[in-house]
Order: structure tokens, then sequence, then C-alpha cells
């Protein structure tokens, strides 16, 4: 199966590079686009659909754009279910998509940083996602990535509400701004509900790892944009990047705190966390992204050396069921996931041994 | 102070040797023993305490007995309130003896072995501790030391009770003789309340690490006889090894279960505990005990390297709050004492950094 070549490298978002990558783990801009002559994906016929994939598929293999150069072209209904899951996990492509059947596809660019879903709720998903805060940035990308489509496509366009989308909520620019945040002194101090509460009443949404509806895990928070009409798109994007930095102030305060009056109550979890996670020989997922955000923790305070936040955001993904399975490359149940879970955590990590200062003195 | 050099050694009933020392970490028998012409303890004046004392201790001093050579005499009220715990969590003085004042002792033979109490709840406490279960080896060295204090010692003894004792229940042969059972397995399977009822039900008490009212921590189990009148010294001794081997054989029986059952789960229960113990900075005694036991099972089952099994016993006593004052030579708080626990356990465990098999191949 082609989409294999994924394992064989880490994600750009992953990185754990761009600007407050401490606190950010990624920020993404999702548009929506429909073509017009087409009804939207939820009432077009199944021939309508296989038209619209294969017209996107031949504009971006004809693109000479460098953004678009090597993806990856690849038909849900190919997939089984390990694979699609396996493209949630990774963030490349959303839940409802996978559940998607023949004329449903999503084009992947080289370092996953774009991916393009066809025939999801919209004709077009189209998503750029980079690591650390930097909104504009993905924001400069995509509007040039929509340039370049729209130079062949013809998108369904009104002059009073924008770009035509299938949901209402969807209409005007089309556009859904999120940022990815780890806020564990937030959580560890109680502190969290207050922040989000005041982030939900200027109009924003927060949502766990996996978009709507899944569980806050490992103290990662999205925050994004509710609705897009009626503004655009600065708008949107600085509302979002104002809120974000007041967040990550928050945090960076209750940080300080921890440090200055709990320091050793953040040592004791975090080396806890890192002793579980090259120890244990049984691990659930959801174990898992609680401990791996403790270590990251461990990571921004200086507890933990600065070269293991790269590994603890890949193995934020890697632990996922369908990765890990894709990595083994054959099915696993849930005992055997949570056995070579933890071999594969202890592997990466024991590989890194060096993960602490203190660890070298207690090494003598 | 100079009860800091039992500081500089290993009491020798936590070399983890002697027989069915995988499961049984020491046996133990007491006998209780008075003076004639002196009233109880709990009745005699100052003055009469002072006098026993002394006699006592000159019969010792003047033994010839390669038993007593060397022994340490302590008087309690010269100890303030670390050095008297101290000595109870070594198992050489009772909880009642620590409470003592003017008048009381404790005679501490060179390794460890033996201990005589003098004015605790009877003039004499003789105590013979060793590692592994070894009761008949015990009672030949209490025997022969009770022959040898006798001959300079006139014991109230009555034809019809036997020795007489201040407590009726030590009446007779004044014989208390228990072993110290390590039973995670049986803990672990939830098989222990049946087996504990029916030691009981045999006229055996059940204890914790501590003797009489004391939790079972680190599933160790003290079993003891009840009374001593109306049974001679062999009856009670034969009697209390037959229940330990029966003991014995039900645990092995639920390990071997386990091992071919659960193994996996035992692994990582094991090796979570390792990773806790190396890595925690702050840890209370009772979560140590815990988690040493753990790591006992898992030398005794071969997922740990059996070199740790000595360390683990060292450890149970060592990071005890009032050994971890001595060891430090000074008072600290609660707080204090859970973090400098966590660095001694770190130093010992980390100095044995091959703590087994499979942690070395992470290493490659």
């Amino acid at each position: 199966m082609k989409i294999q070549v994924l394992l064989k490298k880490t994600s750009e978002w992953l990185n754990g590079t761009g600007p407050e990558s401490d606190l950010v783990l990624s920020s993404r801009i999702r548009i929506a686009r429909n073509i017009k002559g087409f009804r939207f994906p939820g009432k077009a016929t199944s021939e309508d659909k296989k038209k619209i994939l294969s017209i996107v598929e031949s504009v971006v293999s004809s693109s000479k754009s460098s953004m678009l150069k090597g993806s990856l072209f690849v038909h849900i209904h190919e997939l089984d279910d390990v694979d699609r899951q396996f493209l949630v996990e990774r963030h490349l492509i959303s839940p409802e998509l996978s559940n998607a059947s023949t004329g449903s596809g999503v084009i992947i660019s080289n370092k996953e940083t774009i991916s393009i879903m066809i025939n999801e709720e919209d004709h077009l998903r189209i998503q750029v996602l980079h690591s650390g805060l930097q909104l504009k940035e993905v924001w400069k990308t995509i509007d040039e990535l929509d340039t370049e489509l729209e130079k062949t496509l013809d998108f369904a366009f009104s002059s009073k509400f924008g770009y035509l989308t299938a949901c209402p909520t969807n209409l005007g620019t089309g556009i859904r701004a999120s940022a990815m945040l780890h806020l564990p002194a937030l959580v560890y101090s109680k502190q969290i509900n207050k922040v989000l509460h005041a982030t939900v009443k200027l109009g924003l949404a927060v949502r766990g790892l996996y978009g709507e509806g899944s569980e806050a895990l490992g103290n990662l928070f999205q925050i994004s944009n509710q609705a897009s009409l009626g503004m655009n798109e600065t708008e949107i994007i600085e509302t979002l990047s104002k809120v974000v930095r007041q967040i990550i102030m928050y945090e960076k305060n209750q940080r300080r705190y921890l440090i200055n009056n709990n320091l050793k109550e953040v040592e004791d979890r975090v080396w806890r966390a890192y002793g579980s996670l090259t120890t244990a020989r049984i691990i659930t997922s959801k174990e898992t992204i609680g401990l791996l955000s403790t270590l990251r923790m461990g990571v921004d305070l200086g507890i933990l050396e600065s070269h293991l936040r790269k590994l603890v955001n890949e193995l934020l993904i890697l632990t996922q069921p369908a990765n890990l399975q894709k990595n083994f490359d054959r099915k696993l149940n849930p005992t055997e996931r949570d056995i070579e879970r933890a071999n594969l955590i202890r592997q990466k990590l024991v590989r890194n041994s060096k993960a602490g200062k203190e660890s070298k003195e207690d090494e003598k």
C-alpha cells in the first residue's frame, strides 16, 4: 500500500520547531471550496464525485507549483480500516472522510504540510499544517495554493456570501484556522477551565487532539475560529493569534510559578513519567498521551534534554493504534497493540538514553 | 551516638539468604524471662529496674559465649526519638520498649541476630532473628543463649506454669516464634484472605511488617504462634513451620500460575515499579515498601537479576523514616525525608544498573 511511504519520514508539523513550539504543537488552516456546476458531495451522485476527484487530481498533478511536487494521491475506497485510521491519526484526513466510499480521496504533499481532501463535506477541503505558532505563514501558503488551484478550477462563489460551502458555518472565506496548544501547567494548577471558558466567550472553539468531540488528552487543546461568514481572513487569523498569545502568556506564567514554587513535585512527575515510559511492558494509547505530555513539559521546563521534544511529538502519533499497526505492517489486537506500543516507546526512548542532566549524574 | 555503628553494616537477617529466602524474609523467635525476686517491669520501681538492667548487662558482658561477643549495650533513656525509632525499624526493639524510660535497655549482638530487651513487658525479652526460613536453627541459638544466661541468672519458674511472664499468653515456654513471609502472588490474585483466615483458624496470628497492629505493607505477613502455655517449644515451632510451608506452597503455586498465564502483566508491573523507584524525586515510605515488594517478586520470578534481592531487603529498612535520618545524621521533616528517600533509592538502584536481562537488550 502506497501510504506506507508516510511511515518513513516524520510529518513536518511534528518537528517541534517554529515560533513558540514549546507551547504550540502546530498551526493549521483549512479552506472549503466547491466546484461550480456540481452538487455538494452530500447530494452528488457517485458518478459526479468520481468526476470531481479526477478533475482535482489532474489539476494538481499538472500543476507546476513546488508546493504540490511529489504529492501522494490516495483513493479512500482503496484503503482498509487501518489505513483510513492511520491518515486520521496523522491529521491528514478528517474522521468524516475516513468513512467515505467511492469518489473520495486525499492528496498529500511531500512533507505532509498540505492535504487536499476531495469530496468530504465540500468538494475540496484544503489544509495546511505547520509546527509551532505560524498562522500567518500557514495562511500565506494556503492562499497561494488556493490561487494556484483557482487558475484552473472554477470555484462556486457568491458576491453576497463569498465562497459557497455545504455548511453555512463555512460560508464566506470558508476558512477554519486553529492552533494546537500544550497547556500542562494550566491543567496542573486547575486554571484551565477558566481560561477555556474565556476563550469560548470570545467566539472561539476548543477541542481535543482529534478535533470535534475528541477528549482533551495529553493536555492538548485545539483552539479554532467558530464561523467565517462576515469576517475576512486577516481578521479571523488575527483574532485567533491574539487569543492564542494570551493563553500562551497564562501558561508561561503558570509554568514560572510551578518552577518557583513546586519544582520538586514537577521534577518528580516528569521523571516518573519518563520512568513509566522506559519500563512499561503494556501501555494504552491514552496513558501514553498523558505521559508524553508530562515529558514534553519536562523538556519545556529544562528538566529533560531539549532533543527529546521532537521524539515526544513523533511518539504522540506513532503510538496511535493505526500508526502502530502500519509500523508493524499487520493487524494487532488491542492487547498486542499495548505490548508493541510499550516496546516501541522503550526502543525509541532508551536509544535517546541521555534524557536529562540529573540522569547523567545518577550514572556516576 | 554509639548506635550509629549499626548503619555501617547490613543486619544479617536482610542478607536474603537461608532456606526459602525468596518467600521468607526472616525467622524470629523470642522468649520472655523474668528474674526471681523482682516485680515485673510494669510494677517495678525505677530503682529495681536499674538494678535489673545492670545485672543483665554485667552477666552478658562477662559471658564468654561467642554469640554475645562485641555486643552493643544501649540505654533507652539516652536515645532521642529518631534513635528509638531507628531500633524499632531494624526490628531490634519493640515499639513498647521505644517508649520506655530510665532502667530499660537493649543488648544487640554483633550481626544484629540477637537482641536482648531489658525491662520491656518482662525483665528479659530475648530475640534471635535470621534470614530465610530456619526456625529450628533460630531455636537452637536462642536455647543456647537461654542456657548461657541461666548459668548466672535465676529465672522465675513455676512447675505448674513454666516460666513466669507478665502476660499470661507468654506463660510456659514464654516463646513466640514467627516468620516474615512475602506473599505478592497471593495478594495479586486476591487469594490472600482465604489463606490468612485458614492460618488464624489454626491458632496462629497474622501481622504486618512492624508487628501487632501494623498494616500488611509490601505484601509482607508475619505469621506467629498465639500462645505458649501447654505446648513445648518443639510443638510450637513444628506447628508454625508446617503452616508456613503450606502457605509457601500456595504462594509458589500462585506464582507459577502468574508466570504461565499473566507473565506480561507481571513483567509490566515489576518493570514499572523499577521505573518509579529509579526516577522518583519524592517518595513516601509506604509507596516505597509497595514498590520494593514488587521488585522482590520480580527477582523471585527471574524478571530481575538475583543480586537485587539483598539490595531490596536493605532498602526496605534503610528507607524507613528513622533509618533515613540516621543515615543523614540529622532530623528531616517529612517532605525532606520523601526527597532524600528518593535520592537514596536512586543512588542505590542506579549503581546496580544492570537490573535485568531485558534492560540490557534495551541498551543496545
